[in-house]
């Protein structure tokens, strides 16, 4: 692509370097920018420095917050003794959006790859070590992604809390509400009747 | 969504008003320019202000152009005489891609639309039918997208034009190189048989 104008390469190129956008959609982007009024390129600009500068990571659970300590973890009709374990604030948001979880969370900021080069030490498990073991934790729910990625981090926690006594569970994996059971895979419909549950219970959570 | 951060909130919201980007991109592309180092976001950030702030358009073809006139429109080695009209930047980078075209260009900066509320005065054709009543046009070369917003276009310049003697023409429209016949839409296939154009002509520009 060859440009007439620095300013216009520099910001096509910036854009470019986000997922998931190539050279032309950040073209795009940037072009659609520039017959905007100029307040929205002001507004997009302010908001994403202020954010990237300002942003603080609550200090128990590491999720994102603008205080110290975020909203869920200060919430004092949330329970403290049960955590979910995810990789980052947008489970946090899913789970949320469910209505159905009223412990506190515990963000890793990603998953144990040694493939893209991320290890323990690149996420906040130790300060889950340290939390579960302070004795005021009864219960963890790993809820990262089913993959291999996502296994081997649930593992690697668990064998650190080996010499602990506390309760370790994992999201159910199964058949989606309302899913037909022959286009579902053979690993999700063999794990959902492997883990199958009493009726009744399945009477109690509609 | 339900953000716990109002900085976070603000972000996404404002990355969510580019064209082709939802909610859930936005809150993608926010959460990895977090994950970066902070220098990135500090140059994207940089990068667009900028050019919103510095932006100039070139006082002769209307181009996105970093001095008052732009490189080709001050470049002494192109045609002078000859005209391509185009809607937008893109359209000169990619004919220049080309390398075909020696002549300038005219940005009208859209098409008329009457749907979008886009009529002849948002455009710079004033400037074009100016300059084409100056006398040191030649040719008017269109090539706008073969939609009913650019022919409409064409045909209103081609209007204005009617007093004085200026040749017009438009780019040829027909199979693409290399297309099977058997795959081409028949309003292309069409056009390209009512303008087909002398085999000798043909040999002379594979």
């Amino acid at each position: 692509m060859e440009f007439s104008s620095k300013l216009l390469e520099n910001a096509v190129y910036e854009m470019s370097q986000l997922p998931g956008i190539g050279k032309r959609t950040a073209l795009r982007l940037v072009l659609h920018l520039l017959r905007q009024p100029e307040s929205q390129t002001a507004h997009l600009v302010s908001a994403l420095g202020t954010l990237r500068k300002e942003i603080k990571f609550c200090k128990n659970c590491h999720s994102i917050s603008d205080d110290q300590i975020c909203d869920i973890c200060s919430n004092n009709s949330r329970f403290k003794d049960i955590i979910c374990v995810v990789e980052d604030i947008r489970d946090v948001m899913a789970i949320e959006s469910t209505g159905q979880y009223r412990g506190l969370y515990h963000v890793l900021g990603g998953k144990i790859s040694p493939l893209d080069g991320i290890g323990p030490q690149d996420l906040t498990i130790s300060s889950l070590i340290t939390k579960a073991k302070s004795g005021e934790v009864k219960e963890l729910i790993f809820a990262l992604s089913a993959t291999m990625e996502g296994d081997t981090t649930n593992f690697y926690i668990y064998k650190q809390l080996e010499e602990i006594t506390i309760k370790t569970s994992t999201i159910a994996r199964g058949i989606s509400v309302n899913d037909e059971l022959e286009y579902a895979d053979e690993v999700t419909l063999g794990r959902s009747i492997l883990n199958r549950i009493p009726f009744e219970n399945a009477l109690k959570n509609p």
